[in-house]
């Protein structure tokens, strides 16, 4: 069952949360915004349902909500962020911003990111890129929820990898996706549902094929994009790996089996070689490389040539990235974003505790 | 059948030949070994068995021999270069080059080309970083092969993503894949062993679920790593998109499904929006980031929890990206490249026509 909230009661709700937890009231505003990005783009395994989990990560002081981030390393065209155990929602906004400064200064701007927590998704962050006329990238690594190709242990997250790029009159192409074959998110929907899962995107705790949406609480594991050997699963391993590098072998964050989970009752890994979660966000400034008119006109071009391509049967048109997710937001914007009754019972239940009024609407 | 060739014999003859068609001394030593670095590392597909197809796309005046390969426009941290219709083998090196030397100046290097011609193997390119203490990145378009999801019409080429990263005392982690199920060579193997694909490699002319290695010759289409919608095609789709923007919409070339084809006897597409074939390239200096030892140490620790992981039945070892390739190079350099008869005969054909022996070994 679902009800109905209007986006800007959620933000505002949201908002009032983030600074009962401490967040000064501009941080706050920022990670709201962020984190209810996905809600509007049906991203609903990351936006505000996990709104309870910030705050356990907060109470379990793993997360602060008053973060001192800084550069630790510079070039001019790249950057080393120390997130001070901040919010992902509060210290990816930053280094962003950073890596945008420093594409408007040489060109383009890399940043790599220690001592983060979890970010929300990743389009939102690299979107911010797209108003500046740039190429904007994001990825994190996450903690290990993923076997490579042959393991039976766990030793990636689903790591997810976004690259937003301009158009002229069309919409931004917005390509955001984990490197595995299906989000966390998707498996939630059929554990609830009592449905199975396709072949191809779960391992049981040997290794073996498994349709158990349920797999990961036994040991099991997603797979990464691909799914199997034969069907290409070491390539979404090598991206989902990538990410895990350039986010956290780069930066000093933690990586592979060692990255801190979100969920607060689950202990901290042993050993952990660095520094809480990881992430690498890029923009690359369109002029860079050639007049940003003339790139949105043959970005327009490409968009438009993919978009009429002939259909399979059943199928009315070739998307084109970013379209799924620009439609949801229209509509979530107009019509209120849906929760499950579960967790508008978890927002009315942190609401009661903070004293932070949360208006149901059916 | 196959022959065993010594490397450098093979080497020295496809230098030969180079020069024969119009290269300069430089040139054809540069492209000899860019093309004979896929034999070695077992990309038999786009070694020399594709000597005889550059030799037909110089004849047929698309490819230039003595190209002035120029950058057209630059910041402190890109590069557009225009290879002047050259061969991809001669354009790519040069181009990596630019980018390593703006990684030098302001921390990292990003290049994109256009008016080039097919460049063998992207991780050829992208390696040439590990020895500067840098990543490197390489990728490039091609001539289009791949029905996006949904798609009945072939868009987009199998647009290969290299990521070459150093370690310490373990070998680099490179990987290097199409963003496909799977490379078209696999199923050219196929083809000549008479033998059927799995499902998820391609389509038929209509988009429907096909095994048949042949397809492609009669409209169908390989598939975007994933396979289908429910395993995450629009995933492999969108880094194949992402490919091709990068390195032709950024550039000036031709882009989706006017690149140019590499068979000269394929007609060149119509309404070119560009010119030539598309690549990209990335270098990202290691210490921009963080002290390249300390880097390199953790590298290692990443590699050695990876490679030691508890594998499911069957298999030894959880394998790090570049492991097989770097296997095969040590084992081809030592016992020679085996070459198929036909592959052979093409070469003594070449041989004859521009009077330079090739020795067969077998």
């Amino acid at each position: 069952m679902e009800h109905l909230f209007p986006y800007d009661q959620l933000l505002s709700f949201t908002e009032k949360i983030f600074q009962k937890i401490g967040c000064p009231e501009t941080d706050a505003a920022i990670a709201a915004k962020a984190l209810l990005s996905a809600d509007l783009r049906g991203i609903d395994s990351h936006g505000v349902a996990r709104l309870t989990g910030y705050v356990r990560l907060w109470e379990a002081h793993r997360a602060n909500t008053k973060p001192a981030i800084k550069i630790i390393h510079e070039t001019p065209s790249t950057a080393v962020i120390d997130g001070d155990s901040g919010l992902g929602l509060v210290v990816a906004p930053f280094a962003m911003q950073v890596a945008i400064d420093k594409a408007k200064n040489v060109g383009t701007g890399w940043v790599s990111v220690q001592h983060s927590n979890h970010f929300g998704i990743a389009g939102y962050h690299a979107m911010k890129a797209l108003d500046h006329d740039m190429i904007g990238i994001a990825m994190t690594n996450a903690s290990a929820l993923v076997a490579p190709t042959f393991s039976v242990e766990r030793l990636l997250g689903t790591n997810p990898i976004c690259v937003a790029i301009p158009a002229g009159s069309e919409p931004a192409f917005v390509a955001d996706l984990a490197t595995t074959t299906a989000a966390n998110g998707k498996l939630e929907i059929l554990q609830r549902k009592n449905l199975s899962a396709p072949e191809g995107w779960v391992q049981d705790k040997n290794g073996n094929i498994s349709t158990n949406p349920h797999e990961l609480k036994s040991g099991g594991a997603l797979l990464p994009l691909g799914g199997d050997r034969e069907h290409g699963s070491h390539k979404g391993y090598a991206l989902g790996a990538v990410v895990d590098i350039f986010s956290a072998v780069l930066s000093g964050a933690n990586y592979g089996p060692w990255v801190p989970p979100f969920p607060a009752y689950v202990p901290m890994p042993e050993n952990m070689p660095g520094k809480g979660v990881g992430h690498f966000f890029g923009a690359m400034r369109i002029d860079a490389f050639r007049k940003a008119d003339d790139f949105k006109k043959h970005m327009d071009q490409w968009i438009r040539r993919f978009r009429s391509a002939k259909t399979v049967a059943g199928e009315e048109q070739v998307l084109i990235p970013g379209d799924p997710e620009r439609e949801m937001e229209t509509e979530r914007l107009h019509r209120g974003i849906p929760l499950l009754h579960s967790v508008a019972e978890d927002l009315n239940y942190l609401g009661e505790r903070f004293e932070v009024q949360l208006i149901v609407h059916s």
